[in-house]
């Protein structure tokens, strides 16, 4: 088969200008760029993303589980078909890139594709996944779980904490929990999934590298600990015959610090935290907190685990205060296809790009699709490796860089790969 | 002088049905015995305690500062008066002692008086102060504090976490700022304020004491603390490169709680705290904490804000996190007057009643009126020390055997010391 030079993105200004259109499509009243999912701002964005599928001459709709589908038909009918993509929903007060680069760099691989009248043999199937996020019901990656039959009724039935169901939460925003459950794609049509995604962490910057090749995905333990002391006047009561809830839950935080600090790829982050009664002269009587450990390394995230569990048993009994620890639904790590990588590697290398190999500290929609179908992501840099927050930049180069690797790296899977 | 036999309370079951029927007046939405201050609960409830005042033959009027008051007029034309009282608003949550019983308890006496045909020479002041607990706004003691000159216009602009100026949410209650400003009484002709209350903690209890002589009021340190980080994905940034300020406050509460536990007689306690933002795959960007220290030991006091100066500074440095720590009114350490105790623990000793001396872990009115009154306090024991709690309990004969040592305190007062 020959080889021809590498394709070049058509109108990258157009993929700029995208991202810049989907930045004014948020909730203003929050410092930041916030269209988290389930409110306005993102039933706004992710028709926006349908009408411009529509404009690159995609086949589109949006799915039973929110999942916006653009679809550019191959050569060859009844073919598998390649899918790419990424999500529009942010976190509370995120930046303007994280998933926004991913979907906005495959609408400009459909448009030069067909600027250059490539015709792929399989169908290219450009998704924008619904709520990836976490949300606060506790579940992230809500359209790549329905479609990949990864969600259940009983998550339906999950409720935030004020006591509102997950399911009456989507219907408001028109996503119907019974055909988000009946929203499952047959996986085995789909041959190859490839994400492209802002690395949100420091290591290209640090490597000076260009494009990161993902290897594997975080595993992510989740948990929440709850805390039942007395609530006892902070005046007269004794330190000793205390049992503070409050003290329980911040050494409790202070653990998970510790011990994913005692290993490189280990993270541990304390999200929510809660004291009640919240009166500065009563003792604190429950106290609750939320959190997470990640690694991709399985059995290290199982040891964080039981020394999670022994450090919280301890706060509480040095304070008689009873322990509740729950484990959440969590992730294992994902491992990427292999022979993705390569292709990937090989074009980076085509295009003159510098390029690392390295795994995702963040959760993905690639992480959920990877259980069901080869998988691979591609990175671009972060600026400070920071992400979820305003200062979240990736530089415009970086991004079109990105969008040449998945443009080629496509072009390559339908050319190479026999799937069928 | 001829020493009579003790006065025993004439209607012990007036003041059970008093309490009983304060009791009643709470935010029945909320668990225990809630009315607090700035509450339509509150309202209604002084409104009543002004009722039965009248109806134990009291002039009554309620002054600019919100405080019932009601003065039974001795025979000697512009003596000197003695003052009793405490206060019948609540913490949220709370029980259905703390404040009522010394309010009852004053109620009975001037009841007992007038059954048994006892006319003072002073005139007798009965107080129902407004606002003691710790409100919103960061100001206990209203009333008290009005009073006595001890508040300022200063403190009517303090905003709630809502932003409410307190002056206005006073007006909401009817107790108008410029009013309360100026209900400040001439603290010269009050010649002695006594206090009765439940201990709030386990000493007398333990020690197997009828009453508790309060040598001294608790001083008290209150402060916030606020540290801002910087929010990183939990998920991609390492822990050696994260600005965690939910550490950094988790690390605080454990200094408080370790500072305070290296004295007998030291108390520290941590009330509110919040991480923001309050997502699990978002590194805590900003926390904020309330807290106080007490001790009746004044040196301790200082020591001990050095010692949280430090740590506080110290848990902010290791993690790159800044820190503001902010030192909020408090309260030194006040010197009950020891003739008063004397004249208590004789009249305790003619009843027939165990006592104990101890200092009061717990702020009152009585704090704040000793800075310009000689002033004692009377404690009743309080089960298993539990107080601002559903569990708040004194029984009904020891709240009795106050009420009898508050009555005799009061005609020996008027008989013995030469006010004029």
């Amino acid at each position: 088969m020959p080889v021809s030079d590498p394709l070049i993105i058509s109108e990258p200004q157009q993929l700029t200008a995208d991202l810049v259109h989907l930045s004014t499509i948020i909730d203003s009243t929050i410092p930041g760029w916030t269209r988290q999912a389930l409110t306005e701002a993102d039933v706004v964005g992710r028709h926006w993303v349908r009408a411009r599928m529509a404009e690159a001459g995609l086949e589109t709709r949006i799915d039973g589980a929110g999942n916006v589908i653009g679809v550019l038909r191959g050569t060859a009918p009844g073919a598998s078909s390649i899918m790419t993509g990424s999500h529009t929903d942010t976190v509370e007060g995120g930046g303007r890139y994280d998933g926004n680069v991913g979907v906005a760099a495959a609408l400009e691989v459909v448009r030069t594709l067909r600027a250059n009248g490539i015709e792929l043999r399989h169908d290219l199937i450009v998704v924008d996944f619904f709520s990836e996020e976490p949300n606060r019901f506790g579940i992230s990656c809500v359209g790549s779980r329905a479609m990949t039959g990864q969600i259940s009724t009983e998550d339906m039935d999950r409720v935030d904490s004020e006591g509102v169901r997950f399911g009456d939460e989507l219907s408001r925003v028109g996503v119907v929990p019974e055909a988000l459950l009946s929203a499952r794609f047959d996986t085995n049509r789909v041959k190859a999934f490839v994400e492209l995604h802002i690395e949100q962490g420091p290591h290209l910057e640090e490597q000076g590298s260009d494009i990161g090749l993902v290897t594997s995905i975080t595993g992510i333990k989740r948990f929440r600990v709850a805390f039942q002391g007395q609530p006892d006047h902070a005046g007269t009561t004794p330190m000793n015959r205390r049992r503070d809830a409050g003290c329980a839950a911040a050494g409790s935080v202070l653990a998970i610090e510790r011990i994913a600090s005692a290993n490189v790829d280990g993270r541990g982050t304390t999200g929510l935290i809660t004291f009640s009664p919240d009166a500065v002269n009563i003792v604190t009587e429950s106290s609750e907190l939320w959190g997470e450990f990640r690694s991709p390394d399985l059995d290290w995230l199982h040891a964080a685990g039981n020394k999670f569990h022994a450090a919280v048993h301890s706060e509480g009994a040095s304070r008689s205060v009873d322990v509740e620890l729950e484990w959440l639904p969590s992730e294992q790590p994902a491992v990427m296809d292999n022979r993705f990588i390569d292709i990937s590697s090989r074009e980076a290398d085509r295009l003159g790009l510098t390029q690392s190999r390295l795994y995702s500290g963040a959760e993905h929609d690639a992480a959920i699709l990877a259980k069901k179908i080869p998988t691979a992501m591609i990175f671009v840099p972060s600026k400070d490796g920071r992400s979820h927050c305003p200062d979240e930049f990736t530089a415009e180069k970086d991004i079109h860089s990105g969008a040449n690797v998945l443009l080629n790296t496509i072009i390559t899977l339908d050319r190479e790969l026999d799937f069928d």
